[in-house]
């Protein structure tokens, strides 16, 4: 049995068990408890789980304890393999921030003043929302709002 | 009076007007009838406007009439002066979207199947929700679901 | 047998196999019942496979039951490995984009108002023409279109 | 009278008239006696014109005597500002270049050897299809096969 | 007089006038009443100021009304022109970053967990140390611990 | 036992049991004797450790003598994987740079002159500095003043 | 035996082969029947082999039937592992792109009118031409010049 | 009359000029008795003029005194505005360059030994050369090769 | 008179006075009794001047009170457009460093350990070596060594 | 055994037989018989040795035959991670040439005319240079001028 060097060799363990396996990430964020958004998010490197989390995952995807002592480290963040995605499902997202970037920085600042929408204290809720011409994904972002400090 | 070459320098003109006599999105998108997002992307030069609307917008922002008519023209969107964007504000968006970039994949693939998320047929709402232990900003971003087709 | 993390190994898996035995695209295409450009594509990891889809590609290709499952995931796509290719054919079809670009923006505009052809909904169809001074590579693109929601 | 210093000054002439005066590429298209695609794409600044054209672009426009002589100058080509495009249409072309890269080129080997499809001996047509699903965009691409040389 | 049409000019304005009035950030800092970190950032288009400050700066540097509008407005940040800054000692900076990045990630989860030190709620100091084997630069950082939110 | 090329490759070895082992920086620095900050970025490949030093820490990760070796080897620093991090932590800390930069030379140069404050004669203290609004991160950096020299 | 998943393992081989064995490009051409130039770039993995072409570089270089069957395939094109070569050699080719780019480009278009020089109908020829003052390189570089069309 | 800044605005004159007079850079060459390819690098800022050959191209392209001052400044080189050109006949020497690099590479270095083959100590001719099969450009560079030196 | 924003306006004045009079370097360096390579960088824009300095270099190149303002000014460093320089005199001295990077490192640290050759604490000196086969550019460059602080 | 496939296999194995072993570059360039820098270089994979060089290297780093060949052939040099190097010693040289970059070009054209300093036919020498206010890296370059051909 070979040493983990690095985070995203216990994702990719993760990855390819789903996969072998036929598992749903509904199912393990119900195992877990939390939400299916930061359930997935914990298990492809992005959030730190508790040992608890980190043993019911280890034993939904078969990991050694090696492993699910990886799960409970801080990873280094940040999902994606190039600046601009290639995926054309998530360059659609990077598209709404480039079409609506300066949008958004402009109604949050008319409604809020000088400071930005947390990124940490932050949750999203992706949902299917039926529509007779053809459903729609929606997703609930919701970020507190931390003002620029004067001093 | 000088030829206008660019849908920017119209933007710079609203910009620059809404700055000099303090008026507010909120203000232009009921004059104009369409949501704040909208509304806003479309005086920064993301969407085309109809005549009327561009009538109305610039009545507010003091435009002439060849700016009025840049108004109506499809622009070349796009509204980010850097791949990755350098503002705080802005980078918080591109930051959920590289950390949240492969959960947000994962979890629209598992309920819908292969597709996206529309970026076109797509809507956007920001507001502000109160929260005792700080008010959040709250989107709810809805976008129709495009299976990509087998042929 | 060691585990399979990523579908590009099964890419790679395939186009191995294809060489060694001399498979074609176009036969794999009659055997799966999608077009050429479709089965090709989804071989080389852009699109995702029904299960019976995987299971004939699997046993043209030689591929273990791990890799056939992997064929039915829908894949990070993105298949050329640079922003700029650098292989000529494949760079041809990028400098249509850049020397073309903005006289295909302008047509589709013209004639639909603003909006997209999509790339979801949407096929290709390459063909041989015969022609006198030189045969001619002839590409039928159709893609639906998307008009932007106003709202 | 100022001097022009460049191409793209023209270009911006051209579009800046098109605006103010509500021109149609078809209609130029038709004076000018060759494809919409061509046509426009010569106007946006990618082809050369010949003296006969470049007289009747310049009466359509209002250029004066050296803009029309720069319309019959080769133009340094590439229409986009970014090696990866943001607007959205033409992003959706980018993205099948990325998607579709590695199939068009198995393809076209496949069918004629080693070789790229020109885009120099070139012709692009896009028209509407109608379709009780959308209306869809319909694009035929033709380029000469230009097998590699040995020597 | 022409209009300003980007918070950059009134910067460059402030910065002209320093240089040909001789002004220190010092003084000006005592008559805004706020630390010189933050002041100086403020007038160098990074922070938003009160309609008061705003004229007091105006009033130090000569800025017309609309200028002193624009220091009101909450601005696009990001002081630097490349993503790897030239300047040696900004580039210093960015070097403690490259070098010690890892040190830092780690040193500030292993005291507080996961989580970010805030770059809105935070303050900075940059003071003069007197040292026998040559003077010294004291910075003292204070950023707010976020941690990351469950759900 | 497989010789060992490059300092990252020991990098990975402390990274994976310090893991394994459940080891706290904080006490590899007490066991060094130098402070967290110099200690944990030495371990993680950014300082050269003398003998002793490195006969500490490889008793602590269990390192073989070639490892040990490695550590007393000047190594190739920078320890980010791109040029704008993506792991939120470190990158507010670019976003430091990036928003303060010019400011931290302004400030720099009006009280010390041409020159830059120095990365290599330089220290860090990071401390936890607790607030009733939330515990802060509280971060000391001296670097000694190097004026540029006249020649 | 382990399969062979990309065409560049075989260039690996066969430049491995040839430190290895001490053999000659020249010599290669020469059995391969080709020039200098294309038989360097077809065994670097830049063009297509026919079977009995295969078979020599086979015999040559010690590749089993594998390896010999990649040689037959169309390579994904490009050589160098940077935009910008960093090889001093490859380096002036490019500088001398850089430096007379716009040059040729003139000359070429004053000579034939819009249009570009083949490079695939295309050779190339390297050889000394000896010198007093210094033996030189001397290049010969032919190019089919293929017109735009007008269409 | 305004002052001249930069060696570029000198080209952009003798560019404006060449247009509006309808002037050939084989006509300019013959004039300055220079080859072609030297004297249009010289006119497009890549190489210093002579006294004499200044003046002779101020006098072609209407330069004043200022102008024909800078023509004998030593520029700073580099033609194209982006690392890969975005034109096709510029590219298709660039491809050129990525395809054969390191081919290039291997005949020069069998023939010579380690050094480069000079781009200063350079020259180049483009002439047409009459096919029944389509012209042919045909282009010889020669560079003395300078060996690297061991010390 | 219009006001200057930035010192790079002054290094323009500089430049095109130098060309217009045929001013020398080294007899600017002579009148500002400094080495030619401070005076020159110092006058491009590189280095802070004395009132004396700024004086002196003032009178040389006809500059006004608010130009010489500026040159007392620390400027934002830095003189080269791209990343990787263009120009080939400068391109070789990147070249030095690409090639001889690793070199440097190692030679240092093998006689001084861990630390820096200060570019601070620096001095350069170019001069003709005269030489049978070719005169020689000489440059000597002298650094502090800086050693890094353990802590 | 595995086969070598690539010059840099070679240099890692160097360095890690230097590191284990505790060999110093000048006692390697003693017995290559040439100087530390060209000695260094050449082990590091940015020179070609003779025969007899080679086998005085592989000696002292136990390589075996294959290895000793690869020593002889022409390596793809360029010895740095990145465009812009992370190392802060290696940096150092960077910013040097970046801050100077346009004085010694200024300063070698003024002497040299237009040309460049060869990187080719020429050396390098660092030496410590002993100091009371703290010792300095002495470094002296020296390159042939070459001039620009005129032709």
């Amino acid at each position: 049995m070979s040493a983990i060097y690095d985070r995203s060799e216990v994702t990719r363990q993760i990855v390819s068990a789903k996969v072998r396996k036929g598992i749903k990430w509904a199912d393990v964020a119900t195992q877990v408890g939390q939400s299916k958004a930061w359930t997935t998010a914990a298990c492809l490197g992005q959030m730190q789980m508790t040992k608890a989390q980190a043993d019911v995952v280890g034993g939904i995807f078969d990991l050694n304890d090696e492993a699910i002592a990886w799960l409970q480290i801080v990873p280094y963040k940040g999902s994606l393999p190039t600046p601009v995605p290639t995926d054309p499902l998530i360059y659609r997202w990077y598209e709404i921030v480039s079409v609506y970037g300066t949008t958004i920085k402009e109604l949050i600042h008319e409604e809020f003043g000088d400071g930005i929408m947390s990124a940490i204290d932050f949750s999203m809720d992706i949902d299917r929302q039926a529509d007779p011409k053809g459903d729609r994904v929606n997703v609930v972002l919701s970020g507190k709002f931390l003002p620029y400090k004067m001093y």
